[in-house]
């Protein structure tokens, strides 16, 4: 592939996590988001409070006593007070609402549990950003270093421990909850502080997509899986559109027939080709059963529309048409856009794309982006380097690319968690390309494998709906099963 | 008590954890000891290696980057090769070399198990200083800030999983062994790092005396009940001298006297009451069933030698001439000190004063100082202020007595830990006033207490003797057998 889309792939494409939970996809959806978290908050769905939180727990510099303000949601709705439930959000790479939004299983389930809904936010996103606000703390690697996963970590136990306190609430099982990186947070949380929760529902946490646990392939090959499930045809025109969309873009008169063929709001289209790949991948990801709008407004089952569009075109034969009619369904599902602003990646404030390239440079460095042959992406070699290249060149800082394995393992997790740790859900369906580095298989009787051939990413999490198939309410009944297993043996462990 | 005497014990036994690994006791000890530690290094007991350590593991600051050397000591004598089982010592507060010659059970199973003998040394001890140099190292709180228990626990883990790479035995099984501060570190070692460790023989390890988890009486209660479990009268005599040592001390001619009775070189004996605590601390905790040389050169059974000494005193009966004796047990076994220097505290460079009084003030905040009115020492309330006051008055930063149970966890330990965590053994000798703190209880299968009426501190670990008493040998030989156990089990879970 030519080096201008590798470049710009790199930079857009390093946080797809990100992505995958954040709005920046185009504007047509902020706005909505504005008005539905709105409507959420003034609803009393839950308070919003804050936590004084120290800005460095692991050493003891003075500038690590230094404070800032963590935001986090509470909704005592159904709370049975003194040593009842309390339900933990561990809150991802973004503002904590969209997250409280996202997460209807927990809201659906707190009455049968007589539980404490919180939502913390991660440190650095949304209104939760040390040095007295982002113009500091995203100035540079100084204030930027203190982002970490272990901190973050470090962060909710501090939090939970003094909020059990001021309720009088020390006896209280706590469980944690969250989806993607969140899910993450979810299992290492409950893997490095067992003391402070009892067990964690991860839910689409890719823990073993580090170092070089899985294939670098393994992410784009089941974004290909999925198309090509539903036709042969469908994966055969994606594959080769790349080609002819990069021959029609440095053509004379090229972009302008791109431009009217993606009817674009612009002719500057030379993004074109990533605005269409974000499409299939986080078509793939958000491959839901039932309508939905999480990234995007979108049907049921999206791949399967975007694959009928390209086999069965509206608007002409050609491979533009097609594909344009498959990205109608994934940017325009309510119909409502006269055209296509492909470049908009103006930034609501409740996401944290800075936040989140940070990550992607020190720690979170998740190879997914190498494309096998056989994708339907153009072909593409995986190397440490080109990130390290970019981090080193952007924020001075190399990135760390074993830590994340140091720190919470991942090689052999199935003879290291054989006989060690407890209550832990790995949910993962497998549509989602995440799934590929999702712990897929039970470590031990209670660090239990959820595996869904039919599921996207973190499907279960989502507020239920009439239409919901047969299996995901069955998963969902096995999760509330299992947690109220972890908590009445918790209950029954108190008694000695 | 007077307030002088709580200053200076404040600032003397703060940090009894330390003195009870290191040689701050009188000056004979040190030429010896410089002596003992020139052969083991000279006859091949090990090679000394240096790993280059990141400073900070946790924050991204372009500082963390900042490299030191680590020391390690290395004996490879009996080593299997690739695959064969690793023996980790994870150091505690001073220099390494030192505990590899106190840690002879190490040595003496290492044939049985094939095993490699790895003693790693604590950042800010022996030879491994940040920023060049102890000068830097210590001088301000900028620098000290890297000096944690968590920097130092993942210094471990980095520091491991880079040597089996290098010996290309990433499948080695890896036991952590440490008696006090060093149990701590081993036991949470495998607690959190499950994936490098497979299990931990925490010997002496007072992993509960932090925060309210215990009173703050238990440390002097059991040194009371050391004595007085000799005779009757041994606690009385001890019990009834504080006030006359004072009394004498504030007298006209009185030093002059107290110096005469106890044989000091010096006049100046205003120090005194502290350096017969010391001995009687000291000798609880070392009062090992067999002639030893730990702290100090001393009879087997030092407690029992001490109160023989003041229940038949040699010369003279009064209250000064029955704790000489006493104090000459303790501090003169060896019979050739002509006088006593009772103020030195010179420290040898093998041992970390400076560095435990700094984590001392930081996050390694152990109650202990309280004494109750039965105690056999002057009564004393404690309080964190007196902890606090110091700290900021010396190193400005405020201690964080809460951090240990917040990272590490403790309350309810029973509940948290029944149905999580695997591979521990936690040995406790009663006779050890840190047993008191220990776990004396096991939490689940695998994670086990053994506790020994007889026993102190960590003298399991101890080079075994002829004279080694069966409890004793038994004791090492379950040890053996239960990391046996673990070790097979390891191997069977491999071939899956």
């Amino acid at each position: 592939m030519d080096t201008h889309r590798a470049a710009l792939l790199f930079v857009f494409f390093l946080p797809p996590f990100f992505l995958a939970c954040n709005a920046t996809a185009p504007g047509l959806r902020q706005a909505k988001w504005r008005r539905e978290l709105a409507t959420y908050s003034g609803s009393g769905l839950y308070e919003t409070r804050y936590f004084t939180q120290t800005l460095d727990h692991f050493n003891f510099n003075p500038q690590s006593y230094a404070k800032f303000q963590q935001r986090y949601l509470v909704n005592r709705t159904n709370w049975g007070g003194k040593g009842s439930p309390i339900f933990v959000y561990t809150g991802n790479e973004g503002g904590i609402e969209l997250f409280a939004k996202n997460t209807g299983f927990m809201f659906e389930i707190a009455p049968s549990f007589n539980a404490l809904l919180v939502f913390i936010e991660h440190r650095y996103y949304g209104k939760s950003i040390p040095f007295g606000g982002e113009d500091v703390a995203y100035s540079n690697a100084s204030t930027l270093g203190y982002l970490s996963v272990t901190q973050a970590i470090a962060d909710f136990a501090t939090l939970i421990i003094d909020m059990k306190k001021n309720l009088t609430s020390e006896d209280s099982p706590v469980v944690a909850f969250g989806g993607s990186y969140g899910g993450m947070l979810a299992a290492w949380f409950r893997l490095k502080y067992p003391h402070v929760v009892l067990g964690a529902l991860a839910s689409s946490a890719p823990l073993l997509q580090f170092d070089d646990l899985v294939s670098p392939y393994t992410f784009y090959n089941i974004v290909t899986d999925d198309f090509r499930s539903e036709s042969e045809s469908c994966y055969r025109t994606i594959k080769s559109s790349w080609k002819e969309l990069d021959d029609t873009l440095s053509r004379p008169g090229g972009p302008k027939k791109l431009a009217k063929a993606f009817k674009t709001c612009s002719d500057e289209v030379s993004n074109l080709p990533q605005w269409i790949e974000e499409a299939l991948v986080y078509g793939a990801m958000t491959d839901y059963p039932t309508v939905s709008d999480f990234l995007t407004p979108l049907p049921a089952y999206p791949v399967k529309q975007m694959c009928k569009s390209i086999d069965n075109p509206t608007s002409g034969n050609d491979t533009f048409a097609r594909l344009y009619g498959a990205m109608n369904i994934y940017y325009n599902y309510t119909g409502k856009a006269a055209c296509f602003d492909i470049d908009t990646d103006s930034l609501d404030d409740t996401v944290g794309t800075d936040g989140w390239n940070w990550q992607s440079c020190t720690e979170m460095i998740l190879p997914t982006e190498g494309r096998s042959e056989e994708s339907m992406f153009p072909a593409n070699k995986y190397s440490d380097d080109d990130n390290a290249g970019f981090c080193e060149s952007y924020y001075g800082v190399a990135p760390r690319p074993h830590w994340i394995t140091t720190e919470f393992g991942g090689h052999d997790i199935r003879r290291v968690l054989k006989r060690f740790g407890s209550n832990i859900i790995f949910f993962n369906g497998l549509r989602d390309p995440w799934s590929g580095g999702g712990v897929l298989k039970s470590l031990n009787p209670s660090l239990i494998a959820m595996v869904i051939p039919q599921g996207a990413h973190h499907v279960d999490l989502r507020y239920s709906t009439k239409e919901d198939p047969i299996w995901l309410q069955n998963v969902r009944r096995k999760e509330i099963n299992i947690i109220a297993g972890w908590i009445n043996q918790y209950y029954a462990d108190s008694k000695f």
